[in-house]
């Protein structure tokens, strides 16, 4: 493995964030989850004033072997049509990268398809990166998804689209991914590494009936009961994993190791954060997550990880949508701690 | 009463604006409450692509006779110090209105202060208004808080202050208020409106400890106890409320009124509409619920009027905060309906 080196926050910097936010003009407390996030990204960034620079939205892209088993509502081709539809500007996460000024990195680690090679974006602020590790994953009903190697490919291309956008000056960043069947890896990832009874981490993805999400079940369960490697962590995440989802982890672990903070998108993200914790546990303290969505399990997930998220719109189309639209919660926050008034430099009575 | 000619939504605009959010290039129904929000922000202003235009948070304040019984942890001096505190821009409202690119309406209903006749805002995009009706409320312990005509006079002013910024090009507003006391007023319309147990409608306010929570409990019981009016709602407003709220309720109605899309704040907002519709339920078509925060009851009565509030923050500033807080989710689902692909439009397949 790739060594990371990522540090707990700095509990330094907790008392003098904490004294200033109680500071401002308001009640103490009162602006709730704002007052948390400027804590915790002050700590982040190990100042009393922390900024939002480029704000970059990394959308790995790959497609699943178990798609054959038929576990999911959409076709794999839907994933090579989407990939160009971001490259496009109309997709769903086009609108809301556009809307908080996002950057929008697309990264092809293993779409089953052969784009042309002189494939460009034409959408401002978007750009492509023809990263492809291979053309899919195994199914993983029978062999591991990937090799260690692979995964180890994987990673690294995460942790370098984040080098990318670190020295294009971004200090927030967020992940999304594209993968037809991707719920699936992570509803075992959940289960095995949240010790969650399978069936409550199956649902329903992008539109399953409720047969449809039994079948779901039954393959996973015994895709899980067929698992033959040494249960570590790196083999529990190459023999089920999606390309797409392991460089996502190496994307959250590199940023973590940069100090920048990570938004953590729905269902499948968070499946990736916990994956990346068991790694190095410490990356949650990085992690801001954007949106608990209606996916069986996703509120049980964040709970295992004492995570509390900032949305709750039910949104459940992935490619990051759900990190991006928290994002101005997030710089809420952060106008609060740098511009609110505090009681001394304001006429105002701390009385309240 | 002012005659106010609030229609329901036109429902002839359901369909085509359902199936416009249905076709465009994503899983149905997977951008959740922004697909909810498009539809009656289409419903609202008779359109398929509804815009957002000059957004404006009227703030009214107001003082409270019932704070001589002890139900407020803060003074009554800090509704005047913060009043001032608005102009100068540096409160809570102040960041996320500025953040949000709202007009800030800062409007004097009330309070129990002759403030210097030359004063205005300092701060950009914020508006001053002298409109005082009276100088705080009576104590409704022992009798009506406001009479009938003075009811009457706050709503008109509420009124005409929706006038002032609709004739300035808004089509979105929210309401805020200021005024120590006033969660009390909120609790006892809550508990008289929704038919909620009192107990369950009282809650902490700025920050009132659980002995303090007591006693407010035990005065509003002893206030609701006292009151010999008529019971009409009309009667119950003036009995129990305070002018901010009451300006607020006009605000309200004649924001339907005009079709104009109101954001609805925090407990006391809530409270406020609920009023409003006792008055005209429809009053609540036009109405998009921003954050559901802690203070006790909050839920219950949102869940009352079946209202499904956007965010929950934690947030129990007021001031309009929580619903300016939630101005950009309503954003993103104006950009979703008229930014994103339809099906036929992008080359990918309705499959998902």
């Amino acid at each position: 493995m790739i060594p990371y080196y990522i540090t707990p926050l700095n509990e330094r910097w907790h008392k003098p964030l904490a004294e200033k936010i109680d500071n401002l003009t308001k009640p103490k407390g009162s602006l709730g989850r704002l007052e948390e996030v400027a804590l915790q990204l002050g700590m982040i960034q190990q100042t009393l004033s922390p900024t939002l620079q480029r704000p970059t939205n990394i959308v790995f892209c790959a497609d699943h072997g178990i798609v054959d088993e038929g576990v999911s509502f959409s076709p794999k081709e839907v994933t090579r049509q989407q990939l160009l539809h971001f490259l496009r500007g109309g997709a769903g996460i086009s609108f809301v990268c556009k809307q908080h000024h996002f950057v929008l990195q697309v990264v092809d680690v293993g779409v089953d398809w052969d784009f042309d090679p002189n494939l460009q974006a034409t959408a401002p602020m978007v750009e492509y990166y023809a990263r492809k590790v291979r053309k899919g994953t195994d199914n993983y009903l029978h062999r591991p998804a990937m090799t260690h190697e692979e995964m180890e490919r994987c990673m690294t291309i995460g942790a370098e689209q984040v080098d990318t956008c670190r020295q294009q000056g971004c200090n927030i960043v967020s992940f999304g991914e594209l993968g037809m069947a991707n719920t699936s890896s992570s509803s075992v990832w959940m289960h095995l590494f949240a010790h969650i009874p399978l069936q409550e981490c199956v649902g329903a993805g992008s539109g399953l009936p409720s047969e449809g999400v039994k079948h779901k079940y039954e393959v996973l369960k015994k895709a899980v009961k067929n698992y033959r490697g040494n249960g570590s962590a790196e083999d529990l995440i190459a023999h089920f994993g999606g390309l797409e989802m392991v460089a996502a982890i190496g994307g959250m672990l590199r940023a973590a190791e940069l100090h920048m903070a990570i938004i953590v998108d729905g269902f499948i993200m968070t499946a990736c954060a916990l994956a990346a914790s068991q790694l190095h546990p410490h990356v949650l303290d990085y992690c801001i997550f954007g949106h608990c969505g209606d996916e069986a399990g996703h509120r049980k997930m964040l709970d295992a990880m004492h995570a509390k998220p900032l949305l709750n719109l039910g949104l459940r189309l992935g490619e990051g949508s759900g990190a991006v639209c928290a994002y101005p919660i997030i710089e809420s926050a952060v106008c609060m701690i740098n511009e609110m008034d505090s009681f001394a430099g304001a006429q105002v009575t701390k009385y309240f």
